[in-house]
């Protein structure tokens, strides 16, 4: 008997007719001897629903005050799904009982909209285990320790469903999705994109990160933190396939890198066109200017994902930087109105309409060049790179939006993803 | 300043346009130096949104287990128009916060689907006011001792708004619902039908105890016992009528009786058509023998309204009540499996189609001949009577229910209520 944690997408939840078949899986894992944990997101469209009435009503600057309610109001969506997955056990004669973030509790800080898990208080959770129960909790959302609900943000789910398996120590994490797996690149951009059977956390922890929103990257980060086994697989499989076969299906995210390091130098082609560009000009080049310019924006809880400092000429140097274009404006204003008078800047300047694409590959480590071709290759489609950053394990370039398909093809094709020399597969 | 509690109902948060107008409706109340505390129900066809998903997925028969998870299902239409109504306050520039009933807390029993409030914990809303804040809180709902969140009922958000005015002490609570009072009786069964400026808080019991579903019962059982000062009042009259004008319109549930008591005999006519009757025929006239038929119909949490038993003989009775029509068939197979067995009665028979009119007044403790004039309108119009129960302030009767509107239009003409003779108009 092990103790498996299941989690299911929107798509999965979209209509009584799917949340059935959610439960006939769920209770096929039961009858194959499992304790199950199950982590639904609310039925597809529903969080939009939710905020488009909040955002019909809500004053046109947001506050603590106003985000609460908002948080409060999105919480709802799985709080409803939570329990009609429950009722769909029951009718299964599965026994079943759902928690809301809050009944767990699952406690998080205060930061509304995109609170971060502190706790997971598993006494109760074990015990309804215990009592032969399928425990399910809503995904996205906990309590703060005012007593306020707060939501983690878009795709907060597969947080908290690996949050709960760690919690847990959970034997396993299955992540449901309407996708069957973690592809070399997006197969609607790239039709020769194939499936990997594994990819080891680091590559995934990039490929999240950098927008193949397979799996939200804070749940990646709590997967590896606590070692959490988790597999990216389908919720539109038939419901009834064996257990053993849905085990093999599906992207595995491991943690033995060791085994794949003589494979493909890179396993995959990320994007992410979610952000925009800014740059703080004729900044003088002194010790803290980097803190002077973006611990105000840190604080503003704006996360900043790509980070330029080049030499400086005459003392001076441009600093620049990339966040979600959500937080473009926001960030732009903050700029010029606290850190340009405070910093001495020269002007601060920006570009929405950006996208960045990467390259991602344990391989990368032992071998050189794979940066080198990547930039010959922007080249020869005559794409010009305004950002480059590297890692251990990828390589990041920022480009004009408009050629975001023709370099993640270009890219996929040269590092041979097409053809099938793909890591693990 | 007072401490005044709003109430609105479904339809007065129909749309986002709609929960806008019951902000500003609040704002002005607030801006003529008033504490508010608001409990609005779930925007109109939200409940039985939900229900409805929850009946396609929840097991066919009832369990402590379903139930749970409908309550925690349908207790979120609240969560959200409370959020919204937040929302829209502070878009009006009005400090506002919301709670779910879990939040306040709201403690309940642990009757799902009908809970009833125990206490009311009032520590976290005075804080509020006191910090210049509307508070808003969920109607319809609480949490019980094992924190699992419960509702009232249909009708119960009516409830909970008079128990929090109950609890806080509040000056008046008003219920603004989509009529603007209390008529004589229902103006769609009867045109003629007129409007009451106020009516005692006894004869409002029996009026909304017999359907005529301005207010949910136990709110005005609620008010009575705590003595909350009540009034019924349209929420679709211009938002920005003077709070003064509001204060006259609609009908006051008054506590003090004494100066109606020279007013007319019947204030209302009032009818249900929810009941089915049941009779249990060849009953033991015996002592206990009520108890032992009643008795598990109470355990299983069926309400049960007129009950009659007729003088024996050969030393056996027919012992008839009605109940909810929901309850019609589960009762009738609870007799038939466990009453009948235990108490040697000879058969159970029973009848959905019945309904109960009744006419309702202060007036009719010291007039007699109330109830033979009501006798004889429903013969002259052909109507058989089958059960007849009395009270102090009403008599009411089940009939066949085709023959409902006639009754109603019969009593109201016989009693002079078509022609302005009422109570306190």
């Amino acid at each position: 008997m092990a103790l498996i944690v299941h989690k299911y997408g929107g798509t999965s939840m979209g209509s009584t007719e799917r949340i059935r078949s959610v439960a006939q899986r769920v209770a096929k894992w039961v009858r194959a001897g499992h304790q199950l944990v199950v982590v639904p997101s609310a039925m597809s469209g529903e969080t939009n629903r939710l905020l488009g009435l909040a955002k019909e009503l809500a004053p046109p600057s947001a506050s603590a005050d106003s985000q609460r309610e908002l948080d409060a109001i999105a919480a709802t969506g799985e709080q409803v799904s939570v329990g009609l997955l429950a009722l769909a056990l029951q009718a299964q004669g599965v026994p079943a009982i759902s928690y809301a973030g809050w009944q767990v509790p699952i406690a998080t800080d205060s930061s509304y909209t995109k609170a971060r898990i502190r706790s997971i208080d598993d006494t109760r959770v074990r015990a309804d285990l215990a009592a032969g129960k399928v425990v399910i909790i809503t995904g996205f959302q906990g309590i703060d320790d005012q007593g306020h609900v707060t939501t983690l943000g878009r795709g907060g789910s597969d947080t908290s469903a690996v949050a709960v398996a760690a919690a847990m120590k959970a034997d396993e994490c299955l992540i449901y999705t309407d996708v069957d797996g973690v592809y070399t690149t997006d197969p609607r951009i790239v039709p020769e994109a194939r499936r990997l059977a594994s990819i080891s956390f680091e590559e995934m922890l990039e490929m999240a990160s950098l927008g193949s929103k397979v799996l939200q990257i804070r749940s990646v980060e709590f997967a590896g933190k606590y070692r959490v086994p988790l597999r990216v697989l389908s919720s539109f499989t038939p419901w009834d396939i064996p257990v053993e076969e849905e085990c093999r299906s599906g992207t595995l995210i491991t943690f033995e890198e060791d085994e794949k390091m003589e494979q493909a130098v890179v396993s995959g082609i990320a994007f992410n066109r979610d952000e925009a560009k800014i740059t703080v000009m004729g900044v003088p080049d002194k010790p803290g200017i980097a803190y002077q310019i973006l611990g105000p924006v840190a604080d503003a809880n704006i996360d900043v994902d790509v980070i330029i400092q080049n030499v400086s000429h005459d003392g001076r140097t441009d600093f620049s930087f990339t966040v979600n274009r959500g937080d473009y404006a926001r960030t732009l204003d903050l700029l010029k109105n606290t850190v340009l008078p405070a910093t001495g800047a020269a002007q601060v300047m920006g570009d929405p309409k950006i996208c960045k694409v990467s390259i991602v590959g344990i391989g990368m480590r032992s071998h050189v060049g794979v940066a080198s071709k990547m930039f010959r290759t922007l080249s020869e489609e005559g794409i010009n790179i305004q950002m480059i950053t590297t890692s251990e394990i990828k390589t990041s370039v920022v480009i004009d939006e408009k050629y975001m398909e023709l370099a993640v093809r270009a890219l996929h094709k040269a590092f041979d993803l097409d053809e099938g020399a793909v890591a693990a597969e």
